[in-house]
């Protein structure tokens, strides 16, 4: 499959909750209801509200902004961006404008040079809102990680199981810190979101993040079902995403701060950038956070964070990030590791820190989430998009041929001016 | 039963969350892990770490503080007031500094003139924590009716079905709105926590802020349980405390202003304070705020709430509830409604905008919650005391013999300096 091929979705526009009448009154009438037990939070349209109410739908633990001043965005406007054309990876024009329709984009926010020269919002998300992440809350965990190896706190050559003794006779019982950073482990563990019985759905169930079906006795926690994972393959070669690689990563952090992953959020970042809101983790039944797809931030807030990554790791007045810690994950990993995984929208490609790197003539390097939750950071350029997305399908594959031409248009035409 | 009859728990200082190590850990040891699944949260000592920590277990609607600057309150701290003498009511010699241990409290800030004159805090609770407010949440919900009131977009003379049809047939069908506001409603419906067979349960269950029984068919949110209550009695005369009213109340209240209670709260209240933090409202299944509990804030932003009652509404440059809604409640209600309800601590009280009025030489007036959750504004010593407790048993009687005459006896101590 690839967009052309795309399953016939209701379109951006149609698919608009506050047009919909999505959870309005009090309470919404009954064929307008959200709900998570029922699982129609993740339904299609119906995520397109959700996804911007997450801490209605489900535990959260804060990720506090801290107390300091709000770091303004200077912002510059352009009206030229809109238009900036561009070829499909599957070959139709298309423009930066048109394309949030075919995204099914929430909110962009692009930075130039630190300004703010574009930004929109559509159906249920606001400036003031926090919209889940997905998959960027990785590049967080990944970061954190980076940052605990460059201090020497944690050895990136150690085993996993130096910090955390319970996965000894899991997969990760013989793979190393680094080799779980870089998501080159074997486990057997499906991600396969169109297929109703991929593990991923165990593992939401497990965390609480997915309705569990009616006697559901399984794993009751994150960390009940990663001491459940058993090896498949090797550690050390293939690049293989796995969401559970990264709440295992969690999992160590947090034993070698002896903090939960929302304290270390906020103490090293979050409280640093001059965010404008606190962020926000969902959480299992015993407090533990997702650290694989839990966060949820507003738009600008991902954008400071971006942009603190394109500046070195310094934003606000102070080094944020070490430059170091940018800077190994700039150099990437080894493309041929990531060869072997198969996407095709990213050749040439690498995965590290938890960050995809681009290897491009402009270093690019991007978190991203699965419905297109995006930070992209070209450093070439001096931009920084964030986006947040409710696409209908679970894959960047479906997102990145209209996404990823777009970012590198919009570089051009901002270099141009 | 009376405080000195009191069955035996554990102390404060031996029930303190952080000493015991709940919660501590990653993740924490079995025993010393508190979950919403098993309603160990609600358990003695463990809800004294629960309630500073509502969003980690339950789904939760933020009530932004917006974007304006913080409204700093001056300090002027004093080293008196921990020697403050009073008698308890059932006879015993106690002081300011001693009383915290007695009512288990876990924070309290105390503010004369609209200076922080005291603020300490206990156990799981910080400065910048949301604890929850229990029946405090009343008050505010009260205050915003009584806000409607006064603007003329709410009749308090009119039959509650004008606002909410879907009552009509119910305990409420023949009420009027001001009949709610003053809890002089006759409905079959029992709030004794000690009974595990009162109503207050099935209601919990309803609304999801308590752990389902398996097998749980009953009603699926706050509303699809209010419309089950039937009339018991008369409407118009005594006073019967009871949650469900003020659901009633939230309900009407949204329905008039076409807004969630969680905007209603932020708009018109939280968000003129200049409060520190963003407070949150626990939400039902469908999104629907807990207004007769579900209320968690900072105590220094609660107490912000008591120095705007305090100047008559007026507070951080504002007029933020109209002197005319602080009047009617500082008038309070018939003292001969309540005095049927038997309150043998509270002689000629009464209950107006669901707030609980003492009709004294001070002219107090009071937020109260069940577990020692309070906002005690006395105008005529120029105090606001904001306090949290996690009291182990579940009703005020148990703490008003420790704490209303140390609220007495704090107040003649500032109005002496």
């Amino acid at each position: 499959m690839n967009a052309s091929t795309l399953p016939a979705f209701p379109s951006h526009a149609d698919t608009d909750p506050r047009q919909l009448g999505w959870m309005q009154g009090f309470p919404p009438p009954a064929d307008k209801t959200i709900r998570f037990a029922d699982g129609s939070y993740y339904e299609f349209p119906q995520r397109r509200w959700a996804f911007s109410h997450v801490r209605e739908l489900l535990p959260t633990a804060c990720v506090s902004r801290g107390s300091g001043p709000v770091a303004l965005l200077p912002r510059a406007e352009r009206d030229d961006l809109d238009a900036v054309a561009f070829t499909t990876l599957d070959g139709r024009a298309m423009t930066w404008g048109e394309a949030f329709a075919a995204n099914y984009t929430d909110g962009v926010v692009v930075l130039h040079r630190g300004r703010v020269v574009y930004e929109k919002y559509f159906g249920a998300l606001e400036a003031q809102r926090p919209h889940s992440a997905f998959s960027v809350t990785k590049s967080f965990v990944g970061t954190l990680a980076a940052m605990q190896v460059l201090a020497g706190a944690l050895d990136e050559t150690a085993l996993v199981t130096r910090y955390v003794p319970e996965l000894a006779g899991t997969a990760y019982g013989d793979a190393t810190v680094r080799q779980v950073m870089d998501m080159i482990i074997g486990v057997k563990y499906s991600e396969a979101y169109a297929d109703p019985k991929a593990d991923i759905w165990a593992y939401a169930w497990a965390g609480g993040s997915r309705a569990r079906p009616p006697g559901y006795a399984g794993p009751a926690t994150f960390y009940d079902y990663l001491v459940t994972l058993q090896k498949e393959g090797q550690h050390g070669s293939g690049f293989t995403y796995k969401t559970v690689n990264t709440e295992v990563l969690g999992w160590i952090i947090k034993r070698v701060a002896g903090a939960s992953l929302a304290e270390l959020t906020s103490q090293l970042i979050w409280s640093k950038l001059g965010c404008e809101h606190d962020a926000l983790f969902q959480v299992d039944s015993v407090g533990t956070e997702s650290g694989g797809g839990g966060l949820s931030t507003t738009l600008r807030d991902l954008a400071r964070f971006g942009e603190a990554m394109r500046c070195d790791g310094a934003f606000n007045g102070q080094q944020i990030v070490p430059a170091g810690v940018v800077a190994d994950i700039r150099r990437g990993a080894n493309p041929a590791h990531f060869a072997s995984a198969g996407y095709s929208t990213l050749p040439g490609w690498s995965y590290r820190n938890m960050w995809w790197v681009a290897h491009d003539a402009h270093q690019c390097f991007t978190a991203r989430g699965i419905h297109g939750q995006l930070i992209w950071v070209d450093p070439t350029a001096e931009m920084v998009v964030a986006r947040y997305a409710s696409h209908p399908m679970a894959a960047n594959a479906f997102l990145d041929p209209t996404s990823l031409p777009a970012y590198r248009a919009l570089a051009v035409q901002l270099m141009r001016a």
